[in-house]
């Protein structure tokens, strides 16, 4: 009579290291309390991880393998109280801590924009230079939403507030109040409207800084990327972001980075859910 | 060259009243970051009062017609602010206020169930001696939901705080943990399982006294009414539910009620919100 | 080499009989225009043929099978003119006429109510003293709605203008204006409200007389048939209503019949189309 | 004891000037009873004002502002007589009419394509000298559609029953038959397929000319806009669109408009409804 | 620095013991090959974990919590190769006869119905005087399906092989081949046909054999369960469902279980999901 | 009274010449059972023949029209047994083979890509000299998958088998195992990846050359084809592809084609259909 059984748990794509032996720790923020939109991002990193199944470990871009190049632990998703974003920040930037401190990279799944501001505390904590590299449709600089200032579209602006001037790039940004674009205009970020135009020179700019990335899907066009809380037309397609993500991943020093704002439930179809799923195995190939 | 023309605004069915000729006064609470399960309750308002234009004004159940029996007022939806619970309570309890210093009935269209706390607490300042009629699926008398108090798993509890023992009566329950039933039990509410037995005793009992009525939609079968948050199998079906409301709402001395948990997108067939627009019509014939 | 090779054509469940040899001929009737809330029924028809191909042939309830005990035809889809009533019923009535003259029982699947009134036209030509059993969820006795007198929701009124008082019998009634249950209780038709009680006495009065039997599918619950253009809570089960549409099949003289008002697009789960189909199986083996 | 409320009526985003001080008033034409594929387009103009709010007033492509800087009436959505296109047409040409008279620009939200028709009619009759500039995947030039001469199928060769040889400029055409591309090049109409090339060359031919400009949003590339009727792959993309139909309303002396054909239950993720909550605000804001 | 992290792993609602201290073994079997109607029973399992953890613990029902009151343990899903029915059973006859070799009880979620069969080979060894106990809409008592004998339309007719005449007993169903029904009547199977009559005598009948309890979930009613391959109108409800599973659990000797023929996608509301949790939940704590 | 009636049966657009008078005969393979992600093209042959119903006969892009200018048989679709591969290929290859012997060009549409093995059998039996086109997003290269040498995803690899080195083009591909890849570069097939570059040599290289043609529509982007069993990021247009295979049809010696993968449930918008509609119409008219 045997002790045990096979089990078989659902982790992100081949992500089944040891967390000591990891590089990289994927974990899921599903939290979307703030969302003004329409809610249910709170669904996109357990879809990422259900879906993840049906993606090949392997990459025809990069020509490197999830299941034989790479070290990766995926802890699973936090447990986060859904209504009080104060101390779901704090929960985030908690796991963020552990991880940096043990000398790995923290993935982490979004969830809203919001919880991007737990991770960039506890990364700018750590790393007192810290980077912002911003994609996004949204500006996300507004002072407060409705009088809720720890709100997904504030949360660049609050992550001003601990990184001040200059030291946030913007990119792909085709909606916001006026008064956001002139305040980034203002030399408070560097903002760049529509595309991936001059990321190289902003890499360049942060050669040697250490950089969180965080990349809001609702930059793709939703055509490709419907499955989203605040769809905006006039977005880039699925190549142009991979290959800019790949491309920040690779030339920037990467300390920490998220990918937020899948909310599944808007597309049916499971594209918007395969994009997010290949995006994430770009990025942990080219870090 | 007219300087006017006719407009055609949208409220719940024959509900334009103006506010002063107006009984009722109807608002919408669209709020829902509270939600632990799957959000999308602050579709509920906007979405019954789009679609009741496809309802009858006349009952033929109580044969009375919206159109010339009724004067009802419909104000439209708050703006409340995703994600800061105490300041939406603030802001629902302010709206209901106003309504009720103006000596008519508010008649609030959730939004999530948290926000019947905000109308509570206007009415209970009102009425000292108010009792609160409750149908549900859920207990909702847990002392907080992952930490958070102000959640709409813990809604009726946080009104029990403000009425006290034996106050509250709770129908149709099939679902909460242990602690909560047995808390039920030791004489804090009267708690009635899975259907409506004992309503009759219970509004013989609540005689005379000021009612606030809360009407958590998914007491219904999720066969007649998938589209809310969490549906749980075993409910009452839509006879029973409406008929037990018009009973409330013809025999109790109703001061204030809401319907709530409607959550448009889970269904779309659109009968959820079918079946919301029709209890709203019945029991707006009833008061 | 062959000249011919095995071809597979979709008609409905084995009705795939010659028409010479059938008693009963099947036919679509596939518009909507005149629908007033959500259109669609004129997908019904061909949805209820593709379906069909997934239930058996034989029925547990009547103990008969459609493939060995029944000669039947499906002609397949009318082609209607989109936007023009008038025109529609006049192709409707030419069809339905023809299967008449050849001594064969139609069999219509709408398509929108209103598409019985070419139907009826047709039947009472040859039949003058035709009686018509109605089961629906709306009364359909307006004069007329927005100013057009061929509305679906006034068929059974244009019906009264060719039968006459007292010749029409309705079950299922639910919603309707004050007015139409009035001019009914006038002893203009027989409306019982509701449920199916009096069918038997309906059938023992129309003993030896032809009957039209007219089926708007919405006369079930939207709990079990969401798939429909306007869905009223509060309907009859699926036993129900299959039992008393075998009763009517089995019972009365019917000489022409219809099913009508599946929107199958409404009921992405296709249990409407499989309700839909059933009742189709089960009317077929009945008469 | 007040004698009013804060009240909060649906508009499209920040459209809610009095008629009187209004330049440009919206209105909705919810017809789809001609409509021969799938129908739906009658809830176009609701979704639109109903989703309007998720958008921002401002624009980062024109650099304007909705709220700050235009004066636009909404003012609802018209009563139509579904079933009956000639009631529809002058109840459309009245109400287009009205606004004309009071010296302000007509915006329709459809409804189906054949509801310019009414609009048509109504402007050319106060400007005889008006030119169409019509963007769509379809001609729209059938003499008739299965026996019925208000189709939508039709209507741009109705409008031109009207505005004669040569008025008519038509881009972006993918989809009709063979006699209609034959018809249209014979010299009643410029037709270019499928894109803008030549849009300059035509706003140049038309300088100083009254201009009605119809866009049937199926002009666009199903992958970005599902939600229509009759989606033809291989359309335009949402830039190129959005460029085109700001050109127009910069360079052409437009004095009136529409935007038609969204049906957006055939996009449960919403985006073709926010594909046309955006073109509405840049062509509002070009206006 | 830490060298772990808290991970949180998905199972089902408390389902969290390890396998030496579990009296049940949960496991899923992702395959439906065989499907003849709509495939997509491959996802019942998956989806079944993932929405489990929008339940409570606690059954008001059986006043039990399965947190507290039970030791499972959940091994995740088999990896079965899809289009190989031969391959498919033998994997789960394997992982079947390991759980009850370790004298725990395996708990099955299919999958499609034929996944049954593996698990039956497997415990029909051990258990040689093993009984059956089948909830169905179908017979499944086919002989072939288009030629294909390991089909979900003849499993039952698979595990009559093995059991043998009289120790098969059928219940709910309601579709079948007219030859089916009259191959049980002659003697092979106890089949009772559209509801539970007679359930507490077929317990009686086998006190003190081990039975193995199949339970197709679209026994029940599509109203409630839409989300399945073959909806069956006419079925049983959830109350009657859960009562009768429960009853199984309590008075028979089951020594293995499976629930199956969940199609989580036909049902986009979740209600067919939660419907299947509950049904587990109150199995689980029955046994 | 008259023996007969006009009847109207479904073929795919225009395809209505008896099998005698046709050049081009369509037939459906509904198959899928050993799709290993998500099921549900057995569902495409029947969706793309009731949808085509929308589409024009006339193509703008080429100037032609099916109605006028080709003379097509459809003859439905083929019942084959689910979960039963072997026997599945065995009635495919049986029917491509008569079309073959009777001098016509089959043209098939799936179902899952493994059905093309079984015309592949029967075409290279009549033509050993035999060349595949291959349009797709994946290799399909693979040995075997889960143990099941039968599958979709080993479909051209069973295709080599047959035909050998060198006489396989495959353009698209961007998805597939490390070894796929490799295998195909040792010299086995030709293998553009991402993109259709160098189809013009493929075609010039293969001149004379008897080729069978299959496309899996997940070539395209799943933007514009979301309605697919793996939907695949990043690829080609919808007018790229229009184009290639027009291409292909004109310019090399097609003997056999198919086209497959669309699995229509996973895209309620009916997009994919569409898109599926029109490719088959542009390939029609080409060959």
């Amino acid at each position: 009579m045997s002790n045990n059984i096979q089990k078989n748990y659902q982790t992100f794509l081949a992500c089944d290291a040891d967390f000591a032996d990891a590089n990289i720790v994927l974990f899921g923020a599903p939290y979307d309390s703030s969302t003004s939109n329409r809610p249910g991002a709170r669904f996109g990193s357990s879809f990422i991880r259900a879906d993840s199944y049906g993606l090949e470990t392997y990459s025809p871009y990069q020509e490197r393998d999830l299941a034989t190049d790479c070290q990766i632990c995926d802890s699973g998703d936090l447990e986060l109280p859904f209504g009080d974003s104060a101390q779901t920040l704090a929960a985030i930037a908690d796991h963020t801590g552990q991880i940096l401190d043990s000398g790995k990279l923290p993935f982490m799944l979004g969830g809203e924009h919001l919880v991007t501001l737990g991770a960039v505390r506890a990364t700018a904590e750590r790393y007192p230079n810290l980077h912002l590299l911003h994609f996004d449709a949204h500006t996300d600089l507004r002072e407060e939403y409705l009088g809720v200032t720890l709100s997904h579209a504030a949360v660049i602006r609050r992550c001003w507030e601990i990184l001040g001037d200059g030291r946030i790039w913007q990119f792909g940004i085709r909606s916001g109040e006026r008064y956001e674009f002139e305040w980034a205009a203002a030399g408070h970020t560097h903002l760049q409207k529509f595309d991936f135009n001059g990321l190289e020179q902003a890499l360049a700019a942060c050669q040697g800084q250490p950089i969180y990335f965080t990349l809001d899907l609702d930059v793709l066009d939703p055509g490709v990327f419907p499955g989203t809380g605040t769809p905006e037309p006039g977005g880039v397609g699925f190549l142009q972001l991979m290959q800019a993500a790949v491309q920040v991943c690779q030339k920037a020093q990467v300390v920490a980075c998220d990918v937020n704002e899948l909310a599944p439930h808007y597309d049916q179809s499971g594209v918007s859910t395969a994009v997010a799923c290949k995006i994430v195995r770009e990025m942990l190939l080219a870090l």
